[in-house]
């Protein structure tokens, strides 16, 4: 189920994000980045702004939604994704989205749905009751819009971290179950593309960096705020004195400089000599300012400027998501007519 | 919860069939009559043609949905229904109900829907698996799609059976819910209009009449197959002689005598008789064939003009669905600013 590039082959790649935030160093690393260089392959590229799914558990609280999603696409700009080569999206301007989600939640039963460990470790995390299935049908079937996402713009390939492979196996499904009752290839098999990162720690050395924990570092901090969230860093707690040897699994500054430093020989160095001991943990915190600083002062004074213009913005998701329409209407049809589902002679009227 | 039709206010009345076969008699007896009365109030008339809803159990088997839809329509029209009074529409040309639902699955928990009596009830006639939740998440949601169907064209009455008014509990929850979030009046809270007739019992004498239990005399039955099946319907089986009395209640005979022979009291007197003995099953028989092919045959020839006409029939359709858009959409506008999720500065991009 897992896969490559192959760019001898039509590569199509779908993206995206739930807006409740601004972007942090987490997305950058695990993803974000890939978004990036893909602009130099052939791919087809889509990048979501996925407003509908974050509604999904954010019902109560539409408001953070909304302000985040011109956030995202600042953040997008600020780390060169380029509207112009990149089709920038919103979820909820592709109605025919819902419209595949609905027709595939006759494909799919509950207790499909149910046995999802992501959906499952997810419940946990937002506290819903195991028992009692207290939380939204909404959230219950996120999966399948996920795979209506996947599906509808005949991605290829999803690049995904490690918790989000069940969600792709469920995309193959629905994509093979397409097909079957079609009797015809009509939806290509999305591969999952694991991040070569791996998913970064907070920076309390907790396994994932996240918004709600707040323990991230974020895209839009400044110069300030990263040297003062580094100096925060979880290290190793038993490394007392310079002199002492460290650990550097499970150091959050090591693991950070892994992911962002360039110079992999010098990080390789420091590593040795933190573990035999005579590095100070100030001493390689500053290095990872200056490499974060780095990182991220120029892709946070792209974003501000992006952020600052909120015409653009609406403007870049507005033609992004006419191309989405166009794309996905055409999937739709396509699926429709697979299934036998019966379509209007010539087209929806219009209101 | 339940209410009575308030002509001094706006009363909009949604009703919907699921395009699953040909109408019967028990649709006609206990609705379509209804609606063609209607037609003469101050009533806002809305007539849906559910293929959407009639996918969630039905994935398997689309051809059946896609070839009923021009049968439906051909129906009302043979019943008087009449597309310039009465906005007929299919659903699926309705996406903006696709996203409505999906707005709402965000507010309804996946418990909430299983203690649904009708979904209960629908579970065990379809065969789905109590324990496993073997049944598909569309089934399950269903009555999330009805609340989006009713509340998104406002409606404020809504004629059912008895068995349906769990889904009406629904859909005024889901207004109050949106209401409440909007601090503001933004949905009607619609009424359920038991329809005076009840449920029709099939004609051997089970509690429904269906198509799929093939106990149903259909509008397009021609007047030997209605006289076929009246002399086939289950009476009271221990009335084996003209002279001994018989039962009225639990009689198929009399229940449809009830619901459509025209004079009260032709019927109350052959109740009577019958009670005391005397009175042959073939000669009450012979009275509601009568009754039966004055009523149904001018029906059936209208709908196998108008069925004879498919492209009336999508034009009928195509007009209606525009018109059904355009409130949708209004409605779906509306709903999306009460809760505050985040919509287009200008509309939706066109594709």
């Amino acid at each position: 189920m897992l896969g490559k590039y192959d760019f001898t082959k039509k590569v199509t790649v779908l993206t995206g994000d739930r807006p409740t935030g601004p972007l942090h160093l987490g997305h950058y690393a695990g993803s974000i980045r890939e978004r990036v260089r893909l602009q130099d392959t052939a791919a087809e590229r889509f990048v979501m702004v996925a407003d509908t799914q974050a509604y999904t558990d954010n019902i109560d609280n539409t408001r953070k939604v909304g302000e985040a999603i011109p956030h995202i696409v600042a953040d997008y700009i600020g780390c060169g994704i380029d509207p112009d080569r990149t089709t920038v999206f919103l979820q909820s301007a592709v109605p025919e989205l819902a419209e595949l989600t609905l027709l595939y939640m006759n494909m799919t039963t509950v207790s499909r749905l149910e046995r999802n460990p992501t959906i499952s470790a997810e419940k946990k995390m937002r506290g819903y009751g195991e028992a009692e299935r207290d939380f939204p049908s909404g959230f219950l079937c996120y999966p399948i819009a996920q795979a209506a996402d996947i599906t509808g713009f005949r991605a290829t390939h999803v690049p995904v971290g490690e918790d989000q492979l069940p969600m792709i196996e469920l995309a193959q499904e629905t994509a093979s179950k397409v097909n079957r009752i079609a009797s015809r290839d009509i939806l290509p098999s999305p591969l999952a593309v694991l991040s070569a990162t791996g998913r970064l720690p907070g920076i309390d050395g907790k396994a994932k960096a996240s918004k709600s924990l707040g323990n991230a570092i974020h895209l839009l901090d400044s110069d300030v705020e990263i040297e003062r969230k580094v100096m925060l860093m979880y290290t190793d707690p038993d490394h007392l004195t310079v002199a002492q040897p460290g650990r550097v699994e499970g150091n959050v500054v090591f693991a950070y400089l892994d992911a962002f430093h360039e110079d992999r020989q010098e990080v390789e160095a420091l590593k040795d000599h933190y573990r035999r001991g005579g590095l100070g943990d100030v001493k390689v915190k500053r290095l990872l300012v200056k490499t974060l600083v780095d990182l991220i002062s120029p892709i946070r004074e792209r974003r501000e400027k992006a952020y600052a213009s909120p015409d653009a913005i609406t403007d870049i998701l507005r033609r992004g998501s006419a191309v989405a329409r166009e794309r996905v209407s055409e999937v739709l049809n396509d699926v429709r007519s697979g299934l036998g589902v019966y379509r209007f002679p010539a087209g929806l009227p219009h209101s």
